[in-house]
């Protein structure tokens, strides 16, 4: 283990400097490269803090996969059950995602590469309604609204209990799934579970938002971590210590219909998003990051950010009513025509459901011209419960 | 395209670099580690040749993911239909593959981070006879025999065409497959979709010896690109032009029985591989590539390389008979309870089947004590046929 000690805090360090450095070099450089020793690109031992008064998987920067674990509560699995649970799984998460194998890690070698792993703990409904706590639930961690536009199926919908594993390597991720789901069978049963991808580690610049399998760049108007709006968007800061530091999760699965959507032209696909397709930026402006102006409008006299465009429709003025997505590719098995089924496991992170997210998805799902090529076919909401210290577990604020 | 310009050369450069550096810093570093720019692990930019007298993707070193498509050909694609499907599959893999979208590519943007994107093509033996060719197919490229550990399911089995797509990025695999089976669809119905990974580039160094879900580390003893019995091994070196370049490949999912593989003690699993589980040296070894020494007896008189080991029974002396292992991980869905759907895609390379898979295969099958915890459930196999130059296409040796 001398290696991995060694290169442990240099992976970290790089990580940092890596973040900064890709801004400042990606508009051109010819400069000669150097030449690059293994430990520069260490990606394997890079490692996320896992105890801390919130959960990581939230602030983190988005890993390469992520594996959605959802499960249902076995009859009998109450408050005290539960408990027992938790503190197995939180000691499974406190050591795989620092590189150290499980207790009673079958393949202990697969744990030591756990560049970047996370471990996210999701409570649904249920569990509040086994533990007979009912009134620790967030308030708005309920399940949604129907909309007209959903197409849900049980096989992706619903939970009593979420793991969010995600890493910048898809060995680590299956590794820690197996391992937390072990731990979770005398307990629970799996529901479902959803797998995920954006581009690789190296692939493009740390931080570049995420293109979908539809070809637009998706979340480009995320809250910034360590702006004055971040926090109180994202998460709860204070109330009992159910509360405090605790977040919600809106998941849903979201077919694309690619093949519609490849009918339309270039013009029509960036009319429909608001954005042009290649930069990102919206269709008033010239770079991904500029602000949509929707009071211009074009020669005949109408909007150049179109009222049914799915940016208009998504705007929200008040930085602290936005919601953080941190959505991932799905990309399961075509049929025997070749049609794709194809889509987005959309995920986003909101203080409050109904004040953040509700609102926006009724504008969406009312008029945003995007539901004629996406399906919504699978929805869950989580509490993300406060995170934990050192011999603490994840849940004790609520189960205790 | 100004960055992608800079930026594809460099990104060659650093790749060739960092095999070498790999070993050189292994060892111990304890410098401070240099601050990297986003240039030295563009692994997004970086290129695989497509074109040249033999195809991409065999020798090519893995990529951390692959996508093996099975394609049935539909009733009316003969010989010159397969020319006209080849044209076109050729002029998408050849753009794609150097970070050019294809002809109408619908989602252009995602076709400028090839990431070594390579596309293989495989011929299985209805498509020789679909030419009315049946002469022109090797004579190894043919069903295997059954063997008596076989559970195959036709889900996963045989094809007339195959693609096998690689890359060191998820998002740019799911794109190059979604083009490709949009242009093989007049021509050919997907039969199934193998997906698999690898550990991601950067996460360990480049050339790491796989290590699979059952925590072993699987193809130390490969034919090594550049050694006098690599070629022998790999490549059929003369014959007609339709033969000579090319190698064939045995396509074999192999499901592993991870929940009683568990119950074994380490040492016993160690004694069924006839490896150590950490190292991935011979039990007669200290380290990964020891040669294993068949003849050392412990201080019993047993040999310390059990007979029923799956290194006793793989091993080939003559080294122009080994097989070149390219295996990749899959991980389904678990099951409600928990049990898990992993294993492994095999996918070995060779000159010729019969004088060289076939015999392994029937020495494991006879004997390997890991037959216990592995299980073949599906098999293919296909001709690779020779590569093209530029203005070419894949397959006109055999259909011209």
């Amino acid at each position: 283990m001398n290696r991995r000690g060694l290169l442990t805090g240099g992976a970290a360090a790089v990580g940092g400097a890596l973040v900064g450095a890709a801004t400042a070099v990606a508009a051109s450089s010819d400069e000669p490269a150097p030449v690059v020793r293994m430990k520069d690109v260490d990606y394997g031992h890079a490692i996320e803090p896992f105890h801390g008064r919130r959960q990581s998987g939230v602030d983190t920067r988005p890993q390469a996969f992520a594996s959605f674990v959802g499960f249902t509560l076995k009859p009998g699995t109450d408050r005290a059950a539960l408990g027992r649970m938790l503190r197995l799984l939180t000691d499974d998460a406190a050591r795989l995602t620092q590189g150290r194998p499980a207790l009673g890690d079958t393949e202990a070698e697969l744990a030591l590469l756990p560049a970047r792993l996370t471990v996210t703990f999701g409570f649904g409904p249920g569990l509040y309604e086994a533990a007979g706590l009912a009134a620790r639930r967030p308030a708005s961690a309920v399940d949604l609204p129907a909309f007209a536009i959903d197409r849900l199926q049980a096989r992706w919908s619903g939970g009593d209990l979420l793991l969010q594993i995600c890493a910048d390597d898809a060995t680590t991720v299956a590794h820690a799934q197996r391992m937390l789901i072990k731990d979770a069978r005398p307990f629970a049963a799996v529901r479902w579970v959803q797998r995920g991808f954006r581009r690789g580690r190296g692939v493009e610049s740390d931080g570049a938002t995420h293109r979908n399998l539809m070809g637009q760049l998706d979340g480009t108007v995320n809250p910034v971590v360590g702006s004055p709006s971040y926090d109180p968007a994202v998460w709860v800061r204070d109330g009992p210590v159910w509360l405090k530091d605790s977040t919600t999760l809106v998941l849903r699965r979201i077919r694309m219909e690619i093949e519609t959507w490849d009918k339309l032209s270039r013009t029509d696909k960036e009319l429909a998003v608001g954005r042009k397709l290649d930069t990102g930026a919206p269709l008033t402006g010239e770079r991904e990051h500029d602000e949509p102006d929707f009071t211009a409008v074009d020669s005949v006299g109408l909007p150049v950010m179109p009222n049914f465009a799915h940016v208009t429709r998504a705007h929200v003025s008040d930085e602290r009513l936005r919601i953080l997505r941190r959505p991932y590719s799905y990309d399961g098995e075509p049929d025997a025509a070749g049609v794709p089924d194809s889509g987005l496991i959309f995920a986003a992170f909101q203080a409050d459901i109904a004040q953040q997210y509700v609102p926006i998805q009724k504008r969406l799902a009312e008029q945003d011209l995007m539901n004629q090529w996406t399906t919504p076919i699978g929805s869950a909401v989580f509490a993300i419960p406060p995170g934990c210290a050192e011999g603490g577990w994840v849940g004790e604020q609520v189960l205790s």
